[in-house]
């Protein structure tokens, strides 16, 4: 029997099941914007010690929650605790982002790296996930996530972030057997990352493709497309008597909604670069959408916002299958008042198309 | 009477125009991937001074001609040279990009800043361009450009390049009439810039649109594809008895093509993340079609660069209407016996389609 859930409207939108108003989550809802994150981080001295500290994780994850009106949890974490499992030597430097001591670069690196083995290698993203299930308390469903293979390679691979992925692109065409054997380990292992995050209680999974769109329509395929369809044809699809739905988002890959939509997953991400409707024509029989107001409407006023909301809503059109979100992580400096603007407007705006 | 060219496949393939074979030049092609260019600009101190001098504006123009059989020129110069003019000053610094000492941000900034007339405070591009034209000697076309006016923008009210644009999307959302009264005085400049540049010399122009792509579709419409339209409109057409293509290039605006085409335009550049079969498909009918090889390509092997562009040749197909490029400037750490190697491999490999 499924357990109990107070609002269960995000897993039956992913589902493309009928619901009372669209439910609304925002990526990266629990960061920087807010003043009680910014608080702990700066208690915890950095972001992997918020990040490896399941009581600090599971802290930071409920607290938009204590503010806003969400229809879903994400587990406070990072796409690149898998690599740093690996033993790539993750570190963050102010201002600059991820990086690592020792990126993956040559033959004998690729062959070095193991597949990592979440219950051994992170556990602390395991307990905060357990702690979180039982702090939430069944008020609403947790979702747990990872990289797409290609996105956290490109980290492994350039060291840290990159402008136009020279490093990773230049061992991609030059040596696409290499490429493919580490995409192959960092799959398996987010296979086995998300299929024990779903074991701990993750009730949906993301997979974050940021990167995704920065290759051509036929490497997209090869070498992040086919990735994301092995993980998902890997996942444990249903737990505690419930569907478990997979959301697939690619970053700026709009061009790309029907093969995306081909593989596997319950839902499709958009960033604010399509207009829903066209992508609800595309691919909206098949998948259910994610998405997609720009997160720099935030900085708009409030009247702006709740516009910007209810057109997008108007896009989508009456029926199930949308869950409301930003295009991409809301950004830092935006004002907390104005998340909850969004949120709302998504609630009450919404009704009359259900 | 036309003045005679000894190469025209450039300016008859961007009007659909019959060709022996495709075309080639590459966005950026005079720039820091050759040891030459790299020389000059030690030598000349800084980026700005280099473009502000035309003799050796035009040295640099004409340094990548020297080594491949490329089909068109392009005038070396930045997109940020109109708000120079305006009075923002312009200074770039190492490994941060281009800057402005003054950005634009409030009604006085965009009240104070002029409109520019090119020949008086632009008169170095004027005089790159006819020199560059009269070392030409007919042997290619030369193409003068610009940034689109939102492309502009961002760095006018950013100060410098931008990750998420949150300064000139705050403006454009919580004060559009200002925002457009800026974009209205950056068109107007751009009109008469353009104009110049034909006037002086150049057979075809290209507005660079690099960061419309960072906008919703609606929001594209209305701040950048709108201004484009409108220097479009206000361009000279024909000059020395021969007409005078116009190229349109919005990176990521694959999504977008539709509209774009409809622009008034001959040309639409696209970059290399939409399949140029497809683009062909939606738009080829109206406009002719630039690119679209990704940049990284020039990373990989000899054998590599040709497998890809033989690709690109075949998804074209047969006919008239293509001009290759790169869907991207080339990139600074390239080898360029590799950009020798592409823009042979595409006359080699396109005279079959023709």
């Amino acid at each position: 029997m499924a357990t109990l859930l107070k609002n269960d409207r995000f897993l039956k939108a992913l589902l493309r099941q009928d619901v009372d108003v669209t439910p609304v989550w925002m990526m990266r809802q629990a960061g920087r914007y807010l003043p009680e994150y910014r608080e702990l981080r700066s208690k915890a001295g950095n972001f992997m010690n918020l990040c490896q500290n399941s009581e600090l994780a599971c802290e930071v994850t409920l607290q938009p929650l204590c503010r806003f009106d969400l229809d879903a949890a994400i587990l406070f974490s990072d796409i690149l605790t898998i690599p740093d499992a690996m033993g790539l030597g993750l570190y963050f430097e102010t201002g600059e982002g991820p990086k690592f001591r020792k990126p993956v670069r040559t033959e004998a690196d690729i062959d070095a790296i193991p597949v990592t083995n979440a219950e051994k290698d992170l556990p602390y993203v395991l307990d905060a996930v357990s702690l979180i299930r039982k702090e939430l308390n069944g008020d609403v469903p947790l979702i747990g996530f990872s990289g797409s293979p290609w996105t956290v390679a490109t980290y492994m691979v350039e060291g840290g972030s990159s402008k136009d992925f020279a490093t990773i692109k230049s061992l991609m065409m030059n040596s696409p057997e290499l490429m493919h054997l580490l995409l192959e380990k960092v799959s398996l292992s987010v296979i086995d990352y998300l299929n024990a995050q779903i074991r701990a209680g993750a009730q949906a999974v993301q997979i974050f493709d940021t990167w995704g769109g920065a290759l051509s329509p036929h490497c997209y395929k090869e070498f992040s497309l086919a990735y994301m369809e092995k993980i998902v044809a890997g996942l444990i699809r249903e737990n505690e008597g419930r569907q478990v739905p997979i959301i697939v988002f690619t970053k700026n890959g709009g061009l790309w909604l029907e093969t995306i939509a081909n593989c596997g997953a319950d839902c499709v991400g958009l960033d604010w670069t399509i207009n829903i409707a066209d992508a609800r024509r595309r691919i909206g029989d098949k998948v259910s959408l994610q998405g997609n107001m720009d997160p720099s409407v935030l900085y708009a006023k409030p009247e702006k916002i709740r516009a910007e909301v209810g057109m997008i809503l108007e896009q989508f059109g009456s029926g199930a299958g949308h869950v409301f979100n930003l295009g991409h992580g809301i950004h830092q400096h935006v004002d907390p008042e104005h998340a909850k603007v969004f949120i709302d407007a998504v609630h009450e705006l919404s009704a009359k198309y259900h």
